[in-house]
């Protein structure tokens, strides 16, 4: 078995390389046993970066904002990584949207890594793995962690998990189609950004959208609506002063914690279910469920029975295992 | 513990009671143990009815086809079960999209049953409890089932599975936010619809939508395109007939019955995760779990190694229950 993650590849991660990184965040996202090794190592050096979260609707210019958001973000010194989640086809695995083109300045600053990942059949979601990406991004030193999603599907539940501060982007765009899309992601946003600000609608765009904001009850934090055009970089620092606001109020009365202990018990939950589907589906079980399909096309049994039959089964070869 | 499905209901059911109908089909929705034995009973006689998966964007009108569909359909002298998927707040519960009128001949129509399902969480998703609900239906004796769902997110996958012919609903509407939607909705579709198509760009939209369909390799079904203005019922014939058509394409070769094994083979998967998860969080892991949740904040524990942890006593306490 080849060894993915040397003890070599470790020190030079821990000394800044990128291209030790590169090769770390692949090692995790390939999920290998050494993977998992390294990051029980590293994980008592998780917890510095500040995890932000990006997402709207296709065709809302986030890649540009995110590119401008990490430039804002070096000018003040700091470190950034960025992970793009690329909505990709479940049944083809291409991409469904466009290759991006990043900012020149962003593409070639050491200070920023950024990292593509595919969704991997579930459409739209911010995965395990992409999480796992960002603790690697965590441990290396940066200190603010940008995941950038589609909003489309899961993806809204799981970047309100990933994600510390969610910022969601929106457009100045007619048409029941992106209202009622939007109806998800309204929930979500911590801050709200109206990019394009330029084009027609616009303050029209953010009057409604402060005036929904303005029918909910009162909350401790109430999401502010920030203008924005990306690409001439007007409104940033604007965004930037949001996004530091909202971490000063989760600062406050142990909210961060609070909402990354949710987020470690959550991938607890993933990684057990994830583990007692590789200790349930051994070959045996395998076989047992391949013969009920077959007698399903004859005798139309019961799923549930099937599983009662399964669940037995794996009873008892869990008892065998241990009894030896 | 209350008897929710007496053997008067079930008698009732069988000899064709809506309201016994509505009542077990709650009954299920409730996921009781009594339900499930229910199912068990009746799952010999399911596989007679043929599901349609109606999906698409919101604002495509689906509602009004579906409706004009199951009119079409009554027509021919068949019967027919609507499982109306709404999405629903994860957050709140609370629906996100308006509630639909349904067309008062439908409505009224005793060979037409609906019922509206939230998707419980899962953004779009169409879950196991909107197929075991077209299971009731099926063994109620209707000969087609008709799954309306809103083409955000999840439910593209879902519908692929619950369904033997998917019908995707288009409108001719401009906008990248569009677009990229639909993108995965293309993949889907066993017949495409262009709804709507009294409007300005209707034409051009299904040239573009079949100049796209002609671009991928031949298969043995190839998708077609038909064009509806579902309030005047213009269309709905040629959908049928459409229908119709793939049906019997299905039947060929065995493909119907390889898609349901296939489904069934789902479903078994989806049952075990359920069981294995109600095995495994007892009170003991979930202590366990929030001791571990509690170091987490002093130690920085791996998550991995909790994972490892909590199996470790799963294994335990389950050799115990076997010893007693």
């Amino acid at each position: 078995m080849s060894k993915m993650v040397s003890t070599e590849l470790l020190n030079e991660f821990l000394s800044g390389s990128r291209r030790a990184l590169a090769k770390l965040i692949s090692a995790v996202e390939n999920d290998g046993t050494q993977a998992r090794a390294v990051l029980d190592e590293l994980y008592g050096k998780i917890g510095q970066a500040y995890r932000l979260g990006i997402t709207g609707p296709p065709g809302a210019g986030k890649s540009t904002l995110v590119d401008q958001l990490a430039k804002t973000i070096r000018a003040s010194g700091k470190t950034v990584g960025i992970i793009a989640v690329d909505p990709t086809s479940p049944f083809t695995g291409g991409a469904l949207l466009g290759d991006r083109v990043r900012m020149h300045d962003i593409a070639t600053d050491p200070g920023v890594f950024i990292r593509s990942m595919a969704t991997r059949g579930s459409l739209g979601g911010l995965s395990q793995k992409a999480q796992d990406a960002a603790d690697v991004l965590d441990v290396f030193g940066k200190d603010f962690i940008i995941f950038e999603t589609v909003g489309v599907g899961q993806s809204e539940l799981d970047i309100v998990e990933a994600a510390d501060t969610v910022i969601v982007v929106l457009v100045p765009e007619s048409g029941d189609s992106v209202q009622a899309m939007k109806a998800g992601l309204m929930e979500i946003a911590d801050i709200f950004v109206l990019n394009k600000a330029d084009r027609d609608g616009a303050s029209r765009a953010v009057q409604e959208l402060e005036a929904i904001l303005h029918l909910r009850p009162a909350a401790p934090w109430n999401p502010p609506v920030v203008s924005t055009v990306a690409p001439a970089g007007k409104g940033l620092d604007a965004v930037w002063k949001k996004i530091q606001q909202h971490r000063e109020f989760l600062l406050q009365d142990g909210r961060l914690a609070a909402k990354r202990k949710q987020r470690l018990e959550k991938k607890i939950h993933e990684l057990v279910s994830r583990r007692l589907k590789q200790e349930f589906w051994d070959e045996e079980a395998q076989q047992l469920l391949d013969a009920s399909l077959e007698n399903f096309q004859n005798q139309k049994l019961s799923p549930y029975r099937i599983v009662e039959e399964l669940m037995n089964k794996f009873m008892a070869s869990l008892q065998r295992k241990m009894e030896n």
